[in-house]
């Protein structure tokens, strides 16, 4: 499993993404699934990945023959961010597709999503989920975040605090928290912990993180997480015993 | 979907459910999902169920009738709960079973889990969790709770502070938590909100309580988790700048 997130906030964006992968319980390994390309200095593209390794490293591979190539579309000439998603969820569908038979069926499940994200020219800087079927969405105002992978154990944390004005420093502590809840629920998303910082219109891989299992940062985090979490616990109040109301007994 | 936790731990038991039903996102209703059986004063059991209510309501009539006939089987005679889960198991594969075709398919699917919670003469209070496939399993010192239906969004808070010690009271309170922030985050799973604290040797549904979307105590309780979160978000302590590294930047 994986677990990647990409918040879009006014100050920039927070990429964040785990390392395990696995092929079956009793094959597990780390691969990084935070890539960054090498295009010109007027663009910025990164990528966090989900699903078939095998799928999202032909993709990678196909991207980066297209742009030393200089193909038609390729992440050095397109224009804009939803263009790189389209051209990502092409190439993703090709790859995907030549592992199928005549009657659209696999032996094993090719499917992979990817969440692409950066700043290009004069564009404003942003994000897009590039589904297992080629076609994408972006953040929004509502939720200026996106996740791949196993979404749901960290979900209510972002629900809760992350927005557009939210500060990219506190941001990206939600981000960690959020990873670190799944990394505790869900066995099959662990350490290496990769988190890039991008303040926008700088154009550069400025503030680039890789926290392992045991880094002294992380551990400070979860614990200052795990007091004050139990002191909200015992803040919470009391049950008015006033409302308790009999049971009905139906059965 | 749905939501339905039951912990069990040293005092006793606590029981929590959502009471919304879909079948189809545009066709959503209110149902309660916590069915208490009146038996025999040496007992107490409860069913809280998710998946198909065709298949849960039709579990509950079978297990109602055998009660009435006072069958050789039924909630009256069974003598320990893991008897009780074997027996509802049973009966829920039958029912799901009367909806397949003889190639084992459904034009629809007709699958129900239930959690069996209670306590049964001089044996210990627990609770089981029934599958579709009419196998259970119980909770045990390391998870003393069980989750069936929308489990993820939940998750984590239970993981963190549910331990077989923790206060009857407190627990309630973090099983309330874990039912909000996944009211908040699918939509799926919604109000009313019931919830059973059972003390263990009662033997009597003693505080029973149902919090509409409007409640007090659930708004107070709500709006306390929040702002204590929000002051553990700000406490996190800030990233050390000085482990910044440099991204390999590989595509």
């Amino acid at each position: 499993m994986t677990y990647c997130i990409a918040a879009s906030i006014n100050e920039g964006l927070i990429l964040v993404s785990d390392s395990r992968t696995n092929a079956g319980i009793d094959n597990v390994s780390t691969h990084g699934k935070m890539h960054a390309f090498a295009t010109n200095s007027d663009r910025i593209i990164v990528l966090l990945c989900a699903g078939n390794l095998a799928t999202t490293q032909a993709v990678f591979e196909q991207l980066h023959r297209d742009k030393i190539k200089n193909a038609p579309i390729n992440v050095n000439n397109v224009e804009c961010l939803s263009e790189a998603a389209a051209y990502l969820g092409h190439v993703s569908l090709e790859k995907q597709k030549q592992h199928l038979n005549a009657e659209g069926q696999s032996a094993f499940n090719p499917s992979a999503s990817f969440i692409l994200a950066g700043q290009i020219g004069s564009e404003p800087h942003g994000a897009y989920m590039v589904y297992a079927e080629g076609n994408s969405i972006t953040s929004s105002a509502n939720t200026p975040f996106l996740q791949i992978g196993e979404s749901k154990y960290g979900k209510p944390i972002l629900d809760r605090f992350l927005k557009l004005n939210t500060s990219i420093d506190e941001a990206a502590r939600c981000c960690l928290v959020s990873m670190d809840s799944t990394i505790r629920s869900n066995a099959s998303v662990g350490p290496p912990v990769e988190m890039l910082i991008y303040r926008k219109d700088t154009f550069r891989f400025e503030e680039y993180y890789c926290f392992d299992d045991d880094n002294d940062y992380l551990l400070q985090l979860r614990r200052s997480w795990e007091t004050k979490l139990r002191e909200a616990v015992a803040a919470l109040p009391s049950l008015n015993k006033e409302s308790i109301r009999s049971m009905q007994v139906t059965l």
